[in-house]
């Protein structure tokens, strides 16, 4: 047995007590929390040996700032872990039931997954973050995190599990793998035997690589290149305050927009408007041959340009003819997370919200709504922009299966 | 573009006018019901070919059997095909709602998965059964069959598609793959900018080829080695029934059961019971050292044993001490698809239901119920061995995915 298949059998077997571990769950929970705290010192000085290797490294100021561990950001991360433990149990709960006519009653039952493996980059803070969702759900999870925040995520991971045992759950509740080499990622992307289901975490490359490369079934996460469409319709102050949102209040984020469809109708009057609003923010547009003609100062853009996720302060702009010509455009080039509508137009809403299809489709709202806190899931694990088990910002219950149970008094068929 | 990327290309343009399609997928599954009886004698004769192949090549009967379309046969698929179009739309179907203290108004709602590749093996009925079911939960489907039907297959596949298109459907909302090598699979498996989900249909060869290799999502089906455990205090007259029917009653299928597993201080009077009624069907018991001892004339058993899935009229036979053994025992060796505890103990069952994590698991009746029409949900694609998405027998529900609309009116975060 190799190191991760020995790691995958000890999270196996944790994962069959957390299928009736109960309220010893959130027990464990809030020992992790206060053991953060507790482990304060020891977190920093762990965290600074990563910084200093960063630095060597010469890594950008932006990677180190999300890299550093203060007392008040472990302060968060324990927070985090409470806020976890008082959210209901997901496990257990009865989804349906029915009685057959030969008296079967059949029960279906929500579960655990069992094993859950995370490969994440830089954050520390996701190493306590996703132990306690999957903790939280009832699954064992094995943490691959990034070779940056190695030192980091071994202090925090060794904490955990120390807490965990002692609120009498089984330390392998929580694994860290160790080897942050390729070799180890890939291993882990095969062990079908003992992974349940794997996550990736973090930029497009990663989650590429683990799609292309899992023999575990992968839940995909992340990927946003998000649109705003602005219907002929459309009020065009709400148009110019949404749009402004949606680009600028946090445009590394996945549910910022990068391109905006706007109506021929009402092209002439409402780019100005978007363009000066965005101008205080000193947002680049790259225009369509249309909207080049109504705009100055702007770039050219190209098709490239339509499948771009700038993550910046950069918004692509196309006029188009019509509602269908705009969601021919986000079938095409979307990624399938999240696009809007702006319009006053009733049936305009109602063919946008049946024909869009992305995790998350809005009328008259900024797209960077989507996300687990504020939809109102307590948590999230990411956001899947793919279409299988789950789709939007997940949840505890994104991170279950179920069961059938059948009780029966002797039945054969 | 390759035949098989065109023919993605226009599977996603038809699962895009699916979105909305409502009533005329009822509409096309009734033509398509009509159109198959109608031209029974063609079916029959393209399927005299493919007869006619597989006895050239010296293809067992059993395989033959399976390959053949009588009329009414026919009849029987194009009455699953109506059966279909009676059931329930799932899609549109609100599966949750809220309105944030922001006003936004959130909906959790049901909608087609978009495009669903099937690869099968040898049954010909499966190409008008799988199209059915995608069609009526608004997915269009590609559908790669096995050599030995491809002439069946074409023909029906091609009956099919008119009758879509005779409803006012696109043809492409049901496609197969005419190109029956191993190289078309293999690209159907990497069609990931087209395909949302591939479900494997047939042997435990195809379903691990497809697992392995596959980078479009994968939901697994199948494999079935169920135990049934007979506890301390069951109804020795119940257990042997139940057992003898899940072993005799179709022994080729993937719920019936492949071990028992039988506590210690029962086996002494029970195991003989059993045998008894087995040999009845002159099914061969493998059998670990205890019940070696207990039984006469039986073959013995070792660690393979508990690996296989005999699809025969075979049964290993193993002692336990404690339900906590035969609940170890089911963790190490099951595929997680049904499994059955007989007993009286209130206890016992209880902790058998929490314990044993697989997709059905079953209080004193046969593990022979674990299909979609025993369990009420009018139709079935496959049963799933895995956890994510899907899990036990998958109906309409189970091809589908959600999407989130929310509706406001300017809000911005």
């Amino acid at each position: 047995m190799t190191t991760l298949e020995q790691m995958g059998a000890n999270a196996k077997s944790a994962a069959r007590v957390l299928l009736t571990a109960g309220e010893l769950k959130n027990k464990a929970l809030l020992q992790i929390a206060d053991a953060l705290i507790e482990n304060t010192d020891t977190i920093v000085k762990a965290n600074e040996i990563d910084l200093k290797a960063a630095r060597e490294n010469g890594t950008r100021e932006s990677l180190i700032d999300r890299l550093t561990l203060t007392p008040a950001r472990i302060e968060g991360m324990a927070d985090g872990v409470r806020q976890v433990a008082g959210l209901p149990d997901p496990v257990g709960k009865v989804l349906d039931g029915t009685v057959r006519p030969n008296g079967l009653k059949i029960e279906k039952v929500r579960v655990p997954l069992g094993v859950i493996a995370i490969i994440y980059e830089a954050r520390p803070n996701v190493t306590s973050d996703a132990a306690a969702l999957c903790l939280k759900s009832g699954n064992a999870v094995i943490l691959r995190g990034g070779k940056e925040a190695i030192n980091s995520n071994k202090c925090i991971a060794d904490i955990m599990r120390k807490a965990v045992e002692k609120a009498g759950l089984p330390a392998d509740c929580i694994g860290l793998v160790e080897d942050t080499s390729r070799e180890s990622s890939v291993e882990l992307m095969q062990l079908t035997k003992y992974v349940d289901v794997l996550i990736p975490r973090g930029g497009a490359g990663l989650i590429r690589a683990v799609v292309e490369n899992s023999k575990v079934p992968v839940i995909e996460t992340g990927a946003g290149n998000c649109h705003i469409f602005v219907d002929e319709s459309a009020n065009i102050d709400m148009a110019v305050n949404i749009i402004n949102n949606a680009k600028t209040s946090r445009p590394s984020v996945c549910n910022a927009i990068e391109t905006i469809l706007i109506h021929k109708n009402i092209a002439e009057k409402a780019l100005p408007a978007i363009k000066a609003k965005l101008d205080e923010k000193s947002v680049t547009l790259r225009c369509c041959e249309r909207s080049s003609k109504i705009l100055s100062n702007v770039e050219s853009a190209d098709e490239n340009d339509w499948y771009t996720e700038y993550g910046d302060y950069i918004l692509a702009v196309k006029v188009v003819d019509s509602i269908d010509e705009a969601i021919q455009h986000i079938s095409k080039y979307s990624t399938g997370h999240s696009e809007a509508i702006i319009t006053e137009s009733y049936s305009s809403a109602q063919k946008f919200t049946d024909e869009v299809d992305s995790a998350a489709v809005y009328v008259n709202a900024s797209t960077r709504f989507t996300d687990g806190g504020e939809f109102g899931l307590g948590a999230e694990i990411g956001i899947a922009t793919q279409k299988l088990h789950a789709r939007g910002p997940m949840g505890l219950n994104e991170l279950t299966s179920m069961k059938f149970i059948i009780r029966g008094s002797g039945q054969i068929r």
